[in-house]
């Protein structure tokens, strides 16, 4: 079954690649507006999976999650006319040189072919999904979540029979609709079949991924973010990146996990960031030193270092100098996001060169990494992993591009 | 035993990641001088592994690769001194831009930290690896095969003594001795250690590293590798091309491997192919049509279409039109390079936007997909997968990029 969904990908894809830029957008246009007409069918659909939800016993905010309202119909529909909008990176050539042999080499941006998608629970990743493989030319895969599987099998009936109205192959987008682990393991080596496979979800989603795929995969992942709080540092800036990082949102790969204080400034520092940490309730768990500088704060264990809490904890340790803190960074961090708050020059520029992390922060929150607010107009996720693309994925992290040589007859000597 | 090597080779790795160009030109061209001067205990240690490979009835073509001799050990050294020599792409910074809330965003280039390379025999890819991966700031841990560990060995252990002589950590460079299977797979799976893994062989190993590997890899492939001679061909230039990029190497991944001819020309050109070809002692496997047209031309089953000869062997098949030249190649290539001969604008613009693969031509051989043909100056393999790098990789795909961003404050709304 598998198999025969990869076929048709790939007929999908060959044909995608050619697809011109107005065909592609008109068609999104065309989806958009057919979501939106076909609300009640997608509702009702849904409503079977929250169903099914509540008698598994699936808690609120799980429920709330999956839930398709009038407002986040519109709202897919609306994410959708956005990625339309957007610049179609796709034939653009680049680099074109002349060598010495007359050669002409370039490189052109091309779909990456089929793309696989595993992701969990929220059905407008379907929609999300599908856009942004659409207008870059791929065919894809999607494989979501059982508590999911009515509303997916909608969203993806709407788009395939709207796409085909338009004259569009259906085949862009396929829906596996055999939720068992087996077949999530079999997809994940659909070798031949499948150019990359991108998994969104929770740790465990993303370490099955990395441990069973045999095709390539790009990895989105957690966060253990830090923000380190320099001797140099204006305290109430440092206040105020901290209070946005932790409390802004909770439950993001991009949320503040960690903090740490040069203990030049700590005395100072500590017990203004407890203040307003607590005010949000907040409960800090720090080294020694940091305990004894305010009475609220508890003691850390080892394992505090590397945990992202999504939750209302946060870390805190104090450093002796800028080395040791890049030094449990680099220990503990996820690669994610990571900044410093600091008008020193030199500590800047050395943090921001030697902290590895896809995005690395001087005197801004870490909340900002998001391709939306990198100015991508679009994100499929966030990349951990060192290759291919790190950090946000916009449009561009699902082409690739293929080397196009024009010769005079030129041969090998 | 793998764990305290990949320790040793991320610690590494953070201090190579900021060590200074002139640093690492210096040392590359200390070892390359080591590489020389050492070069009667390199030859004795080589001596070993050729006595064991006689004894294990080697043979002579794969002895003849084993062998190191004055000239192999001075050619090592000059390929390190080519390296020492070329750009350092490391802390590049690009595309950086001002956000509308004044965030400052941009991307720049670094290491991507600790690379593995598995690779088959010929002794110089121990010294190749090395000076690529380390002109990047990389950490590199090798696993050669068991028919070169003591050249392997001695190779390393000349270049970590010329590294500690320079102050630079030795775990630069760290070669697996143990060359077993169990240990070979192991190491495809030491995520959080290795960042990126390359296999540099044959089909064999790639498939065991694509199958076992739980690390990203970059799959270095197959060449499959056709000319389509199309009815607005040059015939003279045709035959050329086919003759160079059929003959002029026999065992390289960029070999033609396979002939598709337009029927409209087939006549005139599969004759003139023929003769050509068999001067050099090729054999000619066709399709019943070509059989018809000359009959030195053995008739060809299916498997003959997705087979890499490596040897005096190539396909060739007739088609009515291009788009039917388009589907055969795509349906059996390994993505890796394709050629068109036309003299037809039209023809030459299809194929380049229609062939998928990681180098497409008009009218020059295949056999120019190569790092140094590119203008690279380096090549550490061919890409034949999608993501991150596609196509002959030089120093650039060893690196990776993050973001750095600077701010004044900034927090998100």
């Amino acid at each position: 079954m598998l198999t025969q969904l990869g076929s048709q990908a790939k007929q999908a894809a060959a044909l995608l690649a050619i697809a011109g830029v107005d065909e592609k957008n008109k068609a999104l246009l065309a989806v958009a507006n057919a979501l939106e007409d076909k609300k009640e069918y997608l509702i009702k659909e849904n409503q079977q999976d929250i169903e099914n939800a509540k008698a598994n016993g699936m808690s609120e905010a799980l429920i709330d999650r999956l839930a398709l309202t009038d407002e986040r119909v519109a709202g897919m529909a609306e994410g959708i006319r956005q990625v339309a909008v957007l610049d179609d990176p796709i034939g653009e050539v680049t680099d074109m040189k002349k060598r010495p042999n007359g050669l002409l080499i370039g490189k052109k941006r091309v779909p990456l072919g089929v793309i696989g998608i595993i992701y969990e629970s929220r059905p407008n990743v379907t929609a999300d999904a599908f856009s942004l493989t659409f207008k870059t030319g791929n065919a894809v895969i999607l494989r979501g979540g059982s508590d999911a599987i009515y509303s997916n099998t909608a969203i993806t009936n709407v788009i395939r029979e709207t796409l085909e109205a338009q004259g569009i192959t259906p085949d862009a987008i396929q829906l596996v609709t055999d939720t068992s682990r087996e077949t999530a393991t079999k997809m994940m080596q659909m070798n031949g079949y499948i150019d990359v496979l991108i998994p969104r979800g929770g740790a465990g989603l993303i370490q099955s991924v990395v441990k069973n795929a045999t095709v390539p995969v790009i990895e989105t992942g957690t966060g253990n973010c830090h923000v380190y709080v320099d001797k140099d540092a204006d305290l109430k800036m440092a206040v105020s990146i901290i209070d946005n990082a932790k409390t802004q949102r909770l439950g993001t790969c991009n949320t503040c996990e960690s903090l740490v204080i040069h203990r030049g400034i700590a005395q100072e520092a500590v017990p203004a960031i407890v203040d307003v940490l607590r005010k949000k309730e907040i409960e800090i768990r720090g080294d020694e030193d940091s305990c004894k500088l305010d009475s609220h704060i508890i003691k850390a264990t080892e394992e505090d270092w590397g945990t992202e809490y999504l939750d209302r904890i946060i870390s805190m340790k104090i450093v002796d100098n800028l080395d040791e803190a890049i030094l449990h960074i680099n220990k503990y961090n996820t690669k994610h996001s990571e900044a410093i708050v600091t008008n020193n020059y030199q500590s800047a520029q050395k943090f921001l060169n030697e902290i590895d992390a896809a995005a690395v922060y001087v005197n801004a929150s870490t909340r900002f990494t998001d391709g939306f607010e990198f100015g991508f107009g679009a994100e499929i996720g966030i990349s951990t992993q060192k290759i291919h693309a790190r950090g946000p994925m916009g449009l561009e992290a699902l082409t690739t591009t293929k080397y196009i040589i024009y010769g005079d007859g030129q041969i090998r000597s």
